[in-house]
C-alpha cells in the first residue's frame, strides 16, 4: 500500500464514476417554510466564484473589472511642454511688453510636437513652439500667438507672461511610480484613455461571463412562427433574459426552446455546459406535475430548490451542474417572475462572475406618489415608473397590476419597488426603496 | 441634342470630376469671433442625418431605436389561463368549503400548459390544472393546491374562491390591435421580451453607427511600444474616444496612428470612408503651423472650422467628406479637450445617427460643495465628482485642475460641470448644472 503525503492515510475510497458536486448547507427555512430573499441571494453568491483573470487589449476591457493594481511607470506629461501655440521666451525679457511698446526678439528656432529644440534658449531670444512641444531648456514662459505679430525672423511681443505660464510641468498630471488604478476598479472610457496614456496596451481583467439562456415549456412557440393552436404562447422569457444578461455585461447564448421532455432538458443542459459560465433556465421549477427542470436537474448536479419569501418569484432553483460545477439558476416561468428573479439573483451572480461591485442593484429612496398596499410576510417587488421633478427628486407610481404575467406593464416600468416583508401600507408621500432598472449601477 | 424629360432643358454643365459637397451656411460668429456651444452643436446635428432603418433580430435590437409603430396582432394572454397550479372548478360548487367541512369533487381531467381540456367542465366536477394552462369552458375559479388534498380521483377542497380568482383573462395584459410601441422608442430588455411575447422576431430599427476613430500627430506612439525619445507621448485619445463611442452605442473601428504628413492623413481618411458612418479625428485643428487636418481636409470635402466659446475645446472642425458626404468631426488633440468635445458634439451626433433622443446629455442640477470660479464669455466644462447624500441629493466638487491635459483628473471624474458664459462665481451651496458621464440617458 503506497503512502500518500507525510502521514499514513487510510486508503481513499474509489471515486464514483460520475461523482456529483455537493452544495454548501443552504440557509435554514423560516417557520413559514420560506427562505428570505437576502438569504437566497447570499447563498447563490457564496456558491459562485469570480471568473479567473484574463489579459485583454485595453479597448476590449471597457466596462470590465481590473484584477491588478496599475502603477504608472511614466510621468504625465513626460516632459515640460507648451500649453499653447506661440513663442517660448524668458519671462524676464518680456516683462515690460505692451501693445504700444512691444518687445522685439529674434526667432532662433521652431519646435513642433514630438521634436526637441536642438539647443537651449539664450536670453533675449524666442523660439516658435507648438502646443504639446517640449519647452526648450532656458525658457520659462510661453507667449501665445494672439499676443504677438507671429513674426518669423523677429517677433513683436505685446504682453508679458509670468514665469511658468502656459507650461505644463513634467509629472503634474500623473507622477511616475504613482498607483492610478486598483484591482476591482471598473474601466470606463476615460480610464481606458489613461491606461493608454501611460503606455499600457493590455490589462488583466475578469472577462465577460458566457451565459446560456434556455426556456422550457411544451406550450412555447418561437416568435416569428405561427401559433398552431389556441393554447400555445410565444416564448418571451429567453429573449428578455438574454437581453437583460447582455445589458448586465454578459456574453449571451440564447438556446432554442426546450419542451417538457426530461431527456431533451438533460441533453440540452449537457450540451451547453461546455460554453457556459452560467446557465439560466425559466419554467419547470414550481409545484406543477410537469415541472421538468425541478424533476431532472438533481440527476445532473447538486441542486437546491427553495420557496423564497418574495412576490412574484417564489419558486427558485439553483445548482452546480456536472463535473465542472457550472452554476445554473432555474427561474420560474412567468415572465414577470422571471424578470424580477433575474434582477434579484441573476444580475448579482453575473456581476460577481465579472468581479463588479456592488453585486446587487443600489437601493435608492423615492417618494410614493400614491398609496401602495402590500401583503406582509413576503418582499413585494412591484413594477414602478420613477419620474423626476425639477429639483431632481424622485417619485414613483406603480405600473399597472400585480399579476406576474403582465409584460405590458413590465415593459413600461423603469423601476422595481421593494416593499419590505413587514410593510402593509405605504401612504402617498412616504418613502419607498426602488431599484432603477435603466441604470448600470 | 437629346431631350431630357418633358421640357427642353439647357444643356447641363459637365459636372466637375470630383465635385465636393457643400455645407449649409454656418451660424454667424459672435462679436468676439466665437461661436456658441449650442450653435455649433445644433449646426452639426442639422448636417447629420439619421441612419436608414434596418431589419434586425429582436435580440440584436437591444438598445436601438424603433423605426416603426408596433401594434400587437395577438391578445396577451391569448386565452383565459390559470395563475396557479390547482383545480379548475365552478366557484358556486365550493362556496361553503372549510377545512373542517371540505367539498369533495370528482377529478374529471388534467390540463397541462399548452393543452386544452377535451371537454367543458360540468357543474359538480373539478379538473386538475397547471399554471398557464387554458381554463376549461364552464370553470370560473381556480383552487390552488395548498387549499386541497391534491387528490387524483376525487379532490377535497378546504376553502372557497371568488368567481374569476386566479384566472388570467384573455387580453388583460395586451389586447389585440393595441399599439404597444411607437417609432423612436428605444428597446430595453423588457421591451425585447414584450416583442417576443407578441410573436415578433424582427423589427425595423436604426443600426449602430460605424464610427472610425483616428489620432493624428507625429509625436504619438502606440501603447505597448517603447518611447523612442523623450519627446514622444503615448496616444490616448483614440482609445478613450473609441471606448466612449462604443459606450454611446456605436460600432467602432480604431485606426492606428497617423503622422502629420498631409498625404498620409488624406490617404487614411479616403481608405476609411467606405466603412464609416462617422469619422472622428483628434489633433491638427488648432492655430499651429503643423495643424495638418485643418490644412488638408478642405481638399476632400466641405468643411467648417470654428472657434467655439467653450473651455476646453475651443478649436473645432466638421466636414462632409467625399462623394458620400460622410460626416467627420475633427476634435482638438488635448485629451481633456477631446473628451469634452466628444460629450458636447460627438455623442449627440452618434445618438442622432441612431435616432435615440434626447441627442444631448440630460442637464441635471447639483449642489456645489465648494465655491467654483469661472471665466466669463465661454462655457466652462469642468471635470466634477458627483456624490449622493442619504436623501439621494447630489453634490459636486471639481476634480483637480483646469488644465486640458489632465487625464488623471478626468479619469476620476464622473460628471462635467457646465458653467454658463455669464458665470463668474458659484458659491458653495449654490446649484450648478452637470452632465452625469456614467449614465446612459
Amino acid at each position: 500500500m503506497p503512502l500518500f503525503g507525510r502521514k499514513k492515510s487510510p486508503e481513499p475510497e474509489a471515486p464514483a464514476q460520475h461523482a456529483l458536486p455537493s452544495l454548501p448547507e443552504p440557509p435554514a427555512a423560516r417557520p413559514d417554510g420560506l427562505r428570505s430573499l437576502a438569504d437566497h441571494r447570499d447563498y447563490l453568491l457564496d456558491c459562485i466564484e469570480e471568473l479567473p483573470p484574463f489579459g485583454q487589449q485595453i479597448l476590449d476591457a471597457l466596462d470590465l473589472s481590473l484584477c491588478e493594481d496599475i502603477v504608472s511607470t511614466v510621468n504625465l506629461p513626460g516632459f515640460d511642454n507648451s500649453a499653447m501655440d506661440g513663442y517660448a521666451v524668458q519671462a524676464a525679457d518680456v516683462a515690460d511688453a505692451t501693445p504700444g511698446s512691444p518687445v522685439i526678439l529674434p526667432v532662433v528656432g521652431e519646435i513642433a510636437a514630438g521634436k526637441s529644440a536642438s539647443h537651449p534658449l539664450s536670453p533675449g531670444t524666442a523660439m516658435k513652439i507648438m502646443t504639446g512641444a517640449p519647452v526648450p531648456a532656458g525658457a520659462d514662459a510661453i507667449i501665445p500667438y494672439e499676443d504677438t505679430d507671429r513674426g518669423e525672423q523677429d517677433v513683436r511681443i505685446f504682453a508679458p507672461r509670468e514665469a511658468g505660464q502656459h507650461i505644463r510641468r513634467r509629472g503634474e498630471d500623473v507622477e511616475a511610480d504613482t498607483q492610478v488604478f486598483s484591482a476591482g476598479d471598473r474601466l470606463g472610457p476615460r480610464a481606458i484613455g489613461l491606461l493608454a496614456a501611460i503606455g499600457l496596451d493590455k490589462v488583466l481583467v475578469r472577462p465577460r461571463p458566457r451565459v446560456v439562456v434556455v426556456s422550457t415549456g411544451s406550450e412555447l412557440v418561437e416568435p416569428g412562427l405561427p401559433l398552431d393552436s389556441a393554447d400555445q404562447i410565444y416564448d418571451s422569457n429567453s429573449y428578455m433574459l438574454a437581453a437583460a444578461a447582455r445589458a448586465a455585461g454578459a456574453q449571451v447564448f440564447r438556446v432554442g426552446l426546450v419542451s417538457d421532455d426530461p431527456e431533451e432538458v438533460k441533453q440540452t443542459i449537457s450540451d451547453q455546459q461546455v460554453r457556459a459560465d452560467l446557465i439560466l433556465t425559466t419554467g419547470g421549477v414550481s409545484q406543477g406535475d410537469f415541472d421538468v427542470v425541478k424533476a431532472v436537474m438533481p440527476e445532473m448536479g447538486a441542486t437546491d430548490f427553495a420557496q423564497v419569501a418574495m412576490q412574484p418569484g417564489k419558486p427558485q432553483g439553483f445548482g452546480l451542474i456536472g463535473e465542472d460545477r457550472t452554476p445554473m439558476i432555474m427561474l420560474p416561468g412567468n415572465p414577470v417572475s422571471a424578470f424580477v428573479s433575474f434582477e434579484a439573483f441573476v444580475r448579482p451572480a453575473i456581476r460577481k462572475l465579472m468581479g463588479t461591485r456592488p453585486y446587487g442593484r443600489t437601493a435608492v429612496r423615492c417618494v410614493a406618489s400614491h398609496a401602495i398596499t402590500s401583503i406582509p410576510g413576503k418582499v413585494q417587488l412591484a413594477r414602478g415608473i420613477v419620474t423626476y421633478d425639477e429639483n431632481g427628486s424622485r417619485q414613483v407610481e406603480l405600473a399597472g397590476g400585480h399579476g406576474s404575467h403582465l409584460l405590458g406593464d413590465l415593459s413600461r416600468a423603469n423601476a422595481l419597488v421593494l416593499l419590505a416583508e413587514e410593510t402593509e401600507l405605504v401612504a402617498a408621500g412616504d418613502e419607498v426603496v426602488v431599484w432603477l432598472l435603466n441604470e448600470d449601477d
